[in-house]
């Protein structure tokens, strides 16, 4: 039943030879590398507005110059990225460009912060999302978590079955989005121009009471949210090998059309935003608030909330191709446990799917669904892996010393600044909302990755053959014990066996009620199968203790440097529920003698020997 | 560990040869059987006062004949178990009266009402206990669920250490309970005598506006809350054979002493409540605020609620010795599974008293901690359990038809009549606040009972070797076959315990990755030990499917009725967590061919060969 439920939801396995491959045109690969980068704008315009409107609607104005210093991020970024394709064709992750040049140690620190990365991506995404679209449907703003938890579902749901023939689909919200936004912008534009100053009224009309001055703490604090308008930057660097030839080039040049996109949806959204005065309530979004005052609260509104959530949706997917994938490379490298790096029956990193769809869900119930709490946690890992990215491209030019690597190491070495820079702002101003989870986190991950790679590193040596010096002699018959409680076809058919495969077979009885003995032995000599019985009396009623007791002191009466193995009779219950109304003594006895780790490197054997019970 | 840990809070494992009773005389069996009935008057005055005062502070005055009525049903009840107890000396408790005299049925729905019972009375008292504390401590009010728990855990604890030493140390809250409420009452009443009608015009000084109208059906849902009081009067018909000789008169004699302590603290308090026209808030009891106006806010009012507070512990800890014995006597008819019939290490019946404290911790989080809530579900089984013993005492009389049969079984009657009206006024009156819980668990737990019974008498027959016919001759040495996923120290060692009880051994390499084969052919030449090896090709990655496909093909082709058995290796890592980071293979596989069920009768035997890594 289990097994058809599984195949109904989740599909028929596929063979690994359907593993290949496909060759991506720049339409296509931007739609594919780019939902996370072009939707961080919805929430990173949510972020600078939550951000300056504490200090009231005046503050509102200081939007634009940070949205400027945030393009020019984005500038340098571009530039710095398009470096790292050039320099890593095969794609250059923070975790491969960190480890390659800087070291196993900032390598271990991008990957910590990478899959923190990933799994706050997806749930920042999400949540946005679910905001864009409770926005419009304001019944469902007190039921963001449920919803928010809904989506991921279905979402993970799509990535165990597999997404490979979803590129076509994937591309659908993605131009939507871009073409839906930049209608309405243009729209919005047009309007401006004509309206003119008019608009500037409703700002003051609506001017609150200024709560908290304007500081430069809260100029930077804010500027800090708003770069989470550029994660996801790079992951066209990261995936330039989907690119069809010549490579290097396309994915530059896609890169360059998504940064000027980027930039061109930050500015104007903006920049609309402040013409208009624009000023919303606790729930709605300000993007939400934009399109209902370009568009009026009609159909073309509804359509751009429900294209928003869309593309958040998908970048929310892009989390479920990349996380497992980094994960896998992890475990290849033996930092992480090696069923990370397994393909699942569908083709897909099964396991890492689930530990990512599992810590999403645990962040999206932590912080109620809100992605504005979720962002100081983001932007931390966000800036903590570019800057390791790009300062081991700074390294990565003074080894190598090619053509002008002067400019280029200059080039890497001014996004490595900058970014490491903007990282430092966003750990002292975020620090008390939630960068301090993330500065936790990523020494106690990197420490777990160590302790994994030592524990393989470890084993190795042990079960390697190389040097092992193996009795070339034959075993003897191993000496079996058969614990019996009574006397019943099970029990027999569990000493029929031991006889099959020794002549050394002891049954033991323990002795939990000294009235019940007696009865034992008589019934012994008819079903004994002609067997020594060894009755050990257990005062305390432990079947466990005497037992092992047993076993020792067999073994040690015989000093042959063998362990006795055990044979135990299991019943199988007809059905699950059935398991409840039986002592699982066998799974204890089996469990607590493999345990018990007495016997090194040849460990006591145990034997099942099944018996089935009928309905 | 673990063990350490374990042997710390419940204690050094006890022989069972000190299992043994110990006779009470009169003043200890009081104690040890009376805290439930003696501590009931404390939630039945908290009950009566919330039933009367929604219909206003004037209604309150009906407290008196709600009282009389509840005494009356008392004297009713003593009489008819004084004849329990002649009758059972051995221990007459519901389950067992019903089971003899009027049949099985009868006999599982008291024992479902009785387990019921028991878990609610633990929850009842605790939950009250904490109501009598927190009145005195208001700060307490709002983690009332806590505090509950907390007593819970330190009472299981205790028990599970096994509690048959604290005779003496339980006999100090209830004489102290008994000593300090009838002193306190007194002095009530002496303060009434003299100060005179001065009282009652604090009664109508707090007069409120009458929310609900006095009803017929708010006075008998009043009085159905109210005969919470009677819980706990058949425990000493249940505990006859713990009385020093002569046993019958010492416990009848006993329990009228407890009737009249009951009859005396039940009046007294709701009379001098009345007289007082004491009235509290939500956050105190009445008991509470009628012992503070007694006796002041000092010292003596402190001591009255640590006092009732005790008791009502002592209280909730007779089900800790109740429930685990009735549920092994169930248990050991077959009705309830057979673990819980086994005594623990410390002579105690540790499977019930768990079973107990997670259905009471359950409870009292679900009810938030609040008595009142649970007090209709409480009354329901209550008074089914009294109906049903009574009723069976009746036929028990006419079937005996000794000297006075006639009269013997009138009384009984007369218990089982009132009773029964009081069970049907309870149903209905508090159908809607939970008693319906009661009317739908107690056919569900008959039901399981009975589906108990029925699996453990199916599988007796096919257990049992009185009919069987083993063939006498002696099996083959197995066909043994060794999936191997690699080779290491680990599968070497396996397959050298292969070899050592078999000549027909093949080893099993699954093909995940075909590039892999040819290296693992290779190494086969070098220390396969001679064996052959089978290599299957697995195109969708899975360990299990080829693997029993494998079995049940080679099992056909030998076609000598034979199932070839499987040799395990298994890694044992050093510590528990090393074992996420290793895939689970053994286990599963183990798993998957115990719980196959496809060769019915003898099944397919399962051995591991431990492998112990080191740190």
């Amino acid at each position: 039943m289990f097994k058809h439920l599984r195949e109904l939801l989740i599909g028929s396995p596929l063979p690994t030879k359907m593993l290949k491959g496909e060759r991506l045109d720049k339409v296509r690969a931007l739609a594919a590398l780019s939902p996370d980068a072009l939707s961080s704008i919805t929430y990173a315009n949510q972020e600078i507005y939550l951000g300056l409107i504490v200090a009231g609607t005046a503050a509102l104005n200081l939007s634009i110059p940070i949205a400027l210093a945030i393009t020019a991020l984005l500038v340098i970024l571009t530039l710095s990225y398009s470096q790292t394709i050039e320099a890593y064709p095969s794609g250059g992750g923070s975790y491969t460009v960190a480890s390659e040049n800087l070291g196993k140690l900032p390598g271990l620190v991008a990957a910590s912060a990478l899959l923190i990365d990933y799994v706050l991506t997806a749930a920042v995404s999400l949540t946005a999302g679910v905001a864009a679209i409770a926005s419009a449907f304001p019944a469902l703003w007190q039921h963001r978590t449920g919803v928010a938890l809904v989506l991921l579902a279905i979402i993970t749901l799509a990535n165990m079955r597999g997404l490979r023939e979803a590129g076509t689909l994937v591309a659908i919200p993605v131009y939507l989005f871009v073409g839906s936004y930049l209608l309405m912008l243009g729209y919005g534009l047009i309007r401006a121009l004509i309206e003119g100053p008019a608009a500037l009224a409703d700002s003051t009309a609506i001017a609150a009471e200024t709560i908290q001055p304007v500081t430069l703490f809260l100029i930077l604090h804010t500027f800090s949210s708003g770069c989470t308008a550029l994660t996801g930057v790079e992951a066209i660097s990261n995936g330039v090998t989907v690119f069809k030839p010549p490579e290097t080039r396309n994915a530059r040049q896609t890169m360059i059309i998504m940064a000027v996109l980027m930039g061109v949806l930050l500015l104007a959204s903006i920049g609309l935003t402040q013409h208009f005065g624009i000023v919303t309530h606790s729930e709605e979004t300000i993007l939400s608030a934009l399109a209902r005052h370009i568009l009026g609260s009609g159909v073309l509104y509804f359509f751009i909330q429900i294209t928003t959530l869309l593309i958040l949706v998908v970048a929310a997917n892009t989390s479920y191709i990349d996380f497992p994938r980094v994960a896998s490379l992890i475990a290849q490298d033996r930092y992480l446990p090696r069923q990370l790096s397994s393909l699942g029956d569908r083709l897909v990193f099964s396991n890492g799917i689930l530990l990512l769809a599992g810590s999403v869900a645990i962040l999206i119930i932590i912080f109620g669904g809100d992605s504005h709490a979720l962002i100081p946690l983001f932007a931390v890992g966000v800036f903590m892996a570019f800057t390791l990215s790009q300062a081991g491209m700074v390294f990565h030019w003074m080894r190598l010393r090619g053509p002008q690597w002067h400019l280029k190491a200059f080039v890497n070495g001014l996004g490595a600044v900058t970014t490491g820079i903007t990282f430092l702002v966003v750990v002292v101003s975020k620090f008390a909302e939630g960068a301090w989870i993330i500065a936790v986190l990523v020494p106690i991950l990197v420490f777990i990755f160590y302790k994994i790679r030592e524990h393989y590193e470890e084993i190795g040596p042990q079960l390697s053959l190389s040097n092992a010096t193996f009795p070339p002699r034959v075993l003897p018959p191993p000496r079996v014990v058969v614990p019996v409680s009574g006397l019943h076809k099970g029990t027999v058919a569990a000493m029929q066996f031991a006889c099959s495969i020794s002549k050394d077979v002891t049954a033991l009885y323990i002795e939990l009620d000294p009235d019940a003995t007696a009865k034992m032995r008589e019934s012994w000599e008819k079903w004994g199968e002609g067997l020594p019985l060894v009755v050990i009396a257990s005062p305390y009623r432990s079947i466990l203790g005497p037992l092992l007791q047993y076993l020792d002191q067999t073994d040690a009466d015989h000093a042959d440097g063998q362990a006795a193995i055990l044979v135990l009779p299991e019943f199988i219950p007809a059905t699950w529920w059935e398991n409840l109304l039986h002592n699982q003594t066998a799974w204890m006895i089996k469990f607590a003698v493999l345990y018990q780790r007495r016997w090194h490197g040849r460990g006591r054997v145990v034997v099942d020997v099944p018996f089935y019970l009928e309905t």
